[in-house]
């Protein structure tokens, strides 16, 4: 049905419910998720660009907004899944490029393939925009595990979560942008009153990634 | 953490989605439909037993009750998912088991797990309770489908899990189940007033499988 | 309308709240309790049979699956209601008994009201399996409750649930089973982290029930 | 506690759900009906002012304002329990008074007994107040079934519901409000675009209550 | 259309939340907290009449039944924006007034204008029942940020609701019922268990309010 | 409190639900639209310069992106407000500005504030890129009331918003884009089954905007 399919799509992405099955304070759906990952590398890349670095803006947009739409496919499958097994890493990632392609291939008019398989293929790729993604996108999920351990969310599961995030964060190689996220913004963060110690925890994850 | 952390983990299964990401007028969640299962299957194996058949009761309600535990796991996946490659549906059969036998090592005490091992098996076996248990399964996609088409649900997506799910019904080898079930039971959900036309949909469905 | 609106009643279960009326952070509907408590009854009654005591698993299931289908009827009662005299409570048990009945002579097919009858009436007889589905029962109340407060409810009614639950738990004559319970599963349960200190008042409800 | 007791009770009525465990597309609570029956109420006694009638203000506001405040102890009985039988009915309403009495007794100061006796005893006496009171809560259970037949809700239960209130309606002594309801109010809600046809039973019941 | 698309409208605010955007952990609509205030509302003005004052009954409930109507057309602003500068609150007020004239003389039969017009207008003069009003409404924001704070949410806008509320409680002049609220109502309030340290706070607040 | 601060409040803006007040079957927050909004543009600017425009790309993404970001303040005020008068418009427009200015000036660190400026003015601008913002943004309200009508929602407000959100869309100075919108997309959405008629409507409102 073309591009009116695609639009309609779109609404799915607000019914897909991110880290399904735990229990949370508050629910978040993929498609606000995309749009904070934006506004976050926003910020960043301007603060790269500040530094110096040349920004493809429209790269890196296209990236941020389109990096979640394959899961109009498959759900928001439970992270445990995708890595119980390089291999199954690796078939989910291929079935989703299957996927992918063939709703390219059925749904979007000729004239415009090319640019959604362009913009539809995975954005974390090594290049500042890719980083930029990546960086973005487990800020988010820093930032949902931090609102739930801060109000008190007593499953596990968010720490590991917040450990996960932020540790891969620190491993970046965006050198200002970490350094401003890990000297002022998360600073800010546990300075703030949490029902879970998070100064402790964050120091702690500070320390093992040195 | 034992059988407490098996326990407490049922309460997940209560906030895994059937169907994630369609638009839904009401949302079903596994357990509760794990639950509508046992009750299907214990209407028709009364079913078979007045007619003649033996029934293992023990090895069905285990069937009915644990046949979603692995959801736990790995979530809803979208069903398009599980059929996009034989594969990829073998793999994933194959990471479910992986990860409900790490479950078991992990979590279940020695003396429990040969039990624990043969329950949360696959059920849907060639065995007179494993085809109980695939009828109810499927007869549980029928009612949610019915539902949502009787309320004016427009979503196509409705209208295939209703098509599929009976047609499936149809040709399984339950022959006294079967009949009572679409003689009985299915004209006299066909005979309610729905605002998707049902009577003219399933009249079409049962030609085909004929 | 036969069996057909009997399977469609089933529905309604998953819109009958447990504990209406008071602030939760997670609401428990009765269909997924019921799964929850045939789950229970699963383990334990595994546990008994281990021991030596032999369970009529078909009576087991039945009970547990079946055992709060009247609230189709009633909803679920706020418990005090239930309690506030004991002509009230058997008057609404007899109210509850008469509508069961009315529901099966008008609904259900003449050849199956025998066995309605039979799998509708009162499962918490004095019978192992009848124990069994008062303790699972019990149990799914001590978890609720015990969730609220771990995530740090303040509503004190929780408390008594958590209480009452726990106080008719360890006077069941069910020795094995309640003693795998307080030994082994209790001790994981208050080994948790929670808002509100459940150790204490755990081991207050030891000592009063010793 | 006192009256900060009586207070804080007043939100458990903002989650005592009307009609519950059927399926509705929008749900209201029993805080919100009390408002709008207190804005029902205002209208026709104005109404009745307006043809000559005394209306003692003072009281009509408390039976409205006051009317459901008991569903704080027993919640939102289902309708067809409190028809079941007239002992049952009786009884109920007899546990209702003594949970009413109890709570008085225990949380409101002395002082203040005698007031809040007389004010949460039943309203639906003879009285002209005691008829608006009756009229407006049928009122807002006639707006509730039309609202869901309106949006295509396909559950008998709101014919039901909604032929019930309406005939009740029609019924009452209270010729001025009724006729204003009947040729200016009930017109204008059966011109409305409907899911269901709510002109031809609008007129069927209208015909049954001349 | 008439008083019917009056009453429909009513409806209408059991869809506005209070306190738009905030995580809270329970949400409110105008509908109910209406109600609350009407109940609070009668027991003050019971205690305002047992000291000697003339209670204007009729006066007293029209002034918190219909004290929040407006919502109807603007929705809960929040609260920052009302406040952002005087002429902004002069002009919002202005507008409210002109789409509820608009609305009375749209809507509202003619015979029912001027009553309308009577009712409808602000409610918060010096009247006794006007400050009873004031008080009503102020106590409801009380609650609701007290319940927020003793369940745990520590965003810091409900510290701000809270100290706002009851300041402007404590200066109203209606020195028996604030007498019998600072007291009796607020001392059980403080003696909760509450997660925020509200004893503190509140004793801060107190001390402010000399 | 700066950038930590400015990120959390992107997380207000999943609570601010579009067209407060009205019933819908599925709501919509401000995140989602916006990422919506977002790609609507994206396809649209992509055809417009396959058409032989130039695209500022970055200005595009951060008027997509940030076009609502305002409602973080004022929350989502219900539109007939914002239409009342001209002068109610320009005061919300212009304390829209001042909370907007006192926020970059209270919270973003002064190297930041002259691009938070640029960012946050009002996008709508006379631009191609503004052009595209307006019509994605109207796209937008045109496919959530298509969502409504299409599901059987029986509130006229919503065919008031529809041929709003039309008529505003065919009248936009994009002729490329709007010709394929008209000319493909539309024909696509009005062909598919809707409870509400609208193909007729439709045709309605595109002779009125020949």
């Amino acid at each position: 049905m073309g591009i009116h399919h695609f639009f309609t799509s779109l609404n799915d992405l607000e019914r897909i419910i991110r880290c399904p099955g735990r229990f949370k304070f508050e629910e978040h759906n993929v498609a606000a998720h995309s749009w904070k990952v934006s506004q976050y590398a926003m910020f960043f890349a301007t603060l790269e660009e500040m530094n110096g670095a040349t920004v493809d803006w429209k790269s890196l947009y296209e990236k941020t907004i389109n990096h979640d739409f394959a899961e109009v496919f498959i759900g928001d499958i439970k992270t445990p899944v995708k890595h119980a097994s390089p291999e199954l890493k690796q078939m989910l990632a291929h079935v989703e490029e299957k996927m992918m392609e063939k709703f390219i291939i059925d749904e979007i008019p000729e004239q415009f393939q090319d640019i959604f398989f362009a913009r539809m293929k995975e954005g974390k790729d090594g290049s500042l925009e890719g980083l930029l993604l990546e960086f973005a996108d487990k800020l988010d999920q820093f930032y949902e595990s931090f609102a739930e351990l801060k109000r008190g969310n007593s499953d596990k599961e968010f720490v590991v979560i917040y450990r996960n995030a932020l540790s891969k964060i620190l491993q970046l190689p965006l050198p200002n942008s970490i350094a401003y996220f890990r000297e002022i913004i998360l600073q800010d963060a546990i300075n703030e009153e949490t029902h879970i110690d998070l100064q402790t925890l964050t120091h702690e994850i500070l320390n093992e990634n040195r």
